[in-house]
């Protein structure tokens, strides 16, 4: 088994156990239940995730922290938002 | 910036992000807010992935993996034994 073909599998199970948490969010815009300080360490590690596939070359790491950032980057901002809201 | 200091900012943020919600499932043993899917999906990624960073040699990679992998498990061991009893 190539390395890059688990690092793929890895980035799609990954990434794809954000998708139903990020559609709740839109969808609900409940954010109470939701960690800003879960989410805030998250998406800035994601991004330092995403600037190390860059270095690496690592394309398994790069595509999966794109999709990732923008769906855990979505859950902050909608949180962000709710918390101004009250 | 060396790569892996940028791997173990990564690493750090990430499974940092892990640890209340671990403790609170652990403290509460309220998971009725979890979602099996996402922890089930979460969990056999992160195990790909340390199989990867044990293909790369990568100790940011394989060192959070460990730690997230035990986190993750944890929580998705309280769920399953959550829905048993119910």
């Amino acid at each position: 088994m190539s390395p890059d073909l688990i690092g793929y599998g890895a980035a799609i199970l990954t990434t794809a156990a954000f998708v139903p948490q990020a559609l709740k969010s839109w969808s609900s815009r409940d954010l109470s239940g939701v960690s800003l300080s879960m989410y805030s360490l998250f998406t800035l590690g994601v991004a330092l995730w995403l600037l190390y596939g860059i270095v690496l070359q690592s394309w398994p790491i790069i595509l999966a922290n794109c999709v990732t950032l923008v769906l855990a980057g979505l859950v902050l901002g909608l949180k962000i938002s709710h918390l101004r809201r009250k």
